[in-house]
């Protein structure tokens, strides 16, 4: 693996070169993970445009950094950013690109008080992030992974969903099944929506006991080696009203189109479009508040963010999300969601079926 | 609930007078849930120094902000912030305080480019984490059944730990036990670390099998309600050798010397230095590179940090970490954690034995 963070060090460098910034202070942690291999909550590089690097960290995770990282010069110190932002200094560096999307106001104030410190500090841009976007093998394979334990965890829950079992009981159980089935941890916190409450995208699973009727909306995801999956999929709870079946049908073909959509060069917000007009089209245009979907990978949302007036294109070997969705506010919703790496044919990674599912 | 938030919010509106601001944007996401018990990844609140507030949120969160926040005026929009800066020069506030520790220089930009936007933003402090350190009943409670989970998950696994396990099958177990057992979530990534690796203090599990003769340090927390356990034990697998003894019972010693020192009133870089000075007289000084302890609540780290040279005191019902470890590369090392609450008697919420564990 230290080849691997090698190689992308190397091609971070070729970037900062052509910043025109002498060196960079990576702070988010996610992008040191990246470049380096050490997961640590609190660690920093400092990149040159050409020559090695210093990755500074505390003593907690000072020997696990010698130990990953042989090829990078490590400095064991608690405040890792002034250390070296002032060996930035020291070894004559006249700007030093910072990463403005995850520096505070309040440690950038305490950088600018170096002698020249306003001077050096210049914002980077997500240079690590659009490089992080295109995943190699290694990620990929583990991307997959984590996909496939979350279909099995879903596939293996499902037998367990009826009336009168908790939204939180099941959350818990199919985070015990990702684990045990070997997840290193949940990607986040699992919704189940059921009834009035799939109505809320983002709703903490509660006490509410299951009702046949229900439409359950369950989000969740494995994490493994630091890759996170996202799938979503909504259940019925008895035979369907005919509302509850328009609406899937119509999330079900909108996230088709999305799928369709998403391929080497489109447009972002031609990809959400696809989706979202579908919607529109049938009256819900106010009924789908949220983005088509967000890139995964070390973060469980990355770059690129898929939304209406997003910008970009994608690319291939990018792993994204497209989870449209309807919410009826105090009826209940749909949403339907695959982790897929986009190439030529989009490559689904979270395969569980996408047909209504009646219970 | 709801009340409780609104106190809150009434305490944070002295504050936020005294502090000469005509409001506050509140933007830090456990300072958002502390204030208003939104769980959300896109939220921010504007406080004014008097009168009601307004809490901003995606229309993922929108509908569960208005089931939960009775009493605060909900703005649906995915740019949280600067639809509550706007609101906030459209109120006519002169200054608005903003959270300089946790936005980032890129969203400050964002802000500062309104009409007036540097004129109007000011930093607050950690205003609102100074209020989170004192925890009410409710608080409490909900730290100590994460505590009570951490403790009985802890007890649940001891008998499966012998030679050949892997240290990474043991953190998967504990953290599956955890949420058996009624927890939320981990806490944070479960630490095991065996062997030689227990001289890395914050080591990753990974695949290397418990032998005989091994110290294993197991660190790990359940979270409940949002509030967050940690806890730290170090076992011996078979009989210890005198230097594990040694090493073993010189944190001990320390850090019941630290809890005896954890009272209200004391000075933070006090209470550290009554467990470190044990351990630099015993010639480990370089041996203990962490501080002694953190505050835990909605964050597993949270003020107060206590640690050499930190300042402040300490006060009644603020719940912290004591921890002191020795790690000796290339051998090994020990760690004991309780989290404890402050009182004029320290009250231990994570009640496992301290007792060396010959297993």
């Amino acid at each position: 693996m230290a080849d691997i963070h090698a190689a992308r060090r190397s091609r971070a460098q070729e970037k900062i070169a052509d910043s025109g910034a002498d060196a960079a202070l990576i702070t988010s942690l996610p992008n040191v993970r990246y470049l380096s291999g050490l997961v640590s909550s609190n660690a920093a590089i400092l990149l040159p445009a050409s020559g090695s690097g210093v990755l500074a960290t505390d003593s907690r995770y000072a020997e696990a950094a010698m130990q990953q990282c042989p090829d990078l010069d490590v400095v064991t110190e608690r405040q890792v950013e002034p250390a070296l932002a002032a060996l930035a200094v020291q070894l004559g560096f006249g700007t030093l690109g910072f990463e403005a999307h995850e520096m505070t106001v309040e440690r950038y104030n305490a950088l600018a008080e170096l002698p020249d410190g306003p001077a050096l500090l210049k914002p980077l841009g997500h240079l690590v992030e659009g490089l992080r976007m295109i995943k190699d093998d290694t990620e990929l394979e583990l991307l997959s992974r984590a996909c496939a334990i979350t279909a099995e965890a879903f596939a293996a829950v499902l037998p367990e969903i009826e009336p009168g079992r908790t939204e939180r009981s099941v959350a818990v159980l199919l985070e015990r099944t990702m684990i045990d089935l070997g997840a290193d941890g949940v990607a986040f916190d699992t919704i189940v929506a059921s009834g009035p409450n799939g109505a809320i995208p983002h709703h903490s699973p509660g006490e509410r006991a299951f009702r046949p009727g229900d439409l359950i909306t369950i989000d969740c995801g494995a994490q493994v080696g630091g890759y996170h999956a996202d799938m979503t999929r909504t259940l019925a709870l008895g035979q369907p009203q005919p509302w509850q079946r328009d609406i899937y049908e119509l999330v079900a073909a909108a996230q088709l189109a999305g799928i369709a959509a998403a391929v080497p060069g489109a447009d972002i917000d031609a990809v959400d479009a696809s989706a979202r007009d579908l919607i529109a089209e049938a009256g819900h245009a106010d009924h789908f508040g949220h983005g088509l979907g967000h890139g995964v990978g070390l973060e469980v949302h990355e770059a690129p963010l898929m939304g209406p007036g997003r910008t970009g294109k994608l690319m291939d070997r990018v792993p994204v999300t497209v989870e449209p969705g309807i919410y009826l506010p105090g009826r209940g919703g749909v949403r339907i969601e695959d982790t897929l790496v986009v190439r030529t044919v989009a490559e689904v990674l979270t395969t569980t079926t996408k047909e209504l599912l009646v219970l």
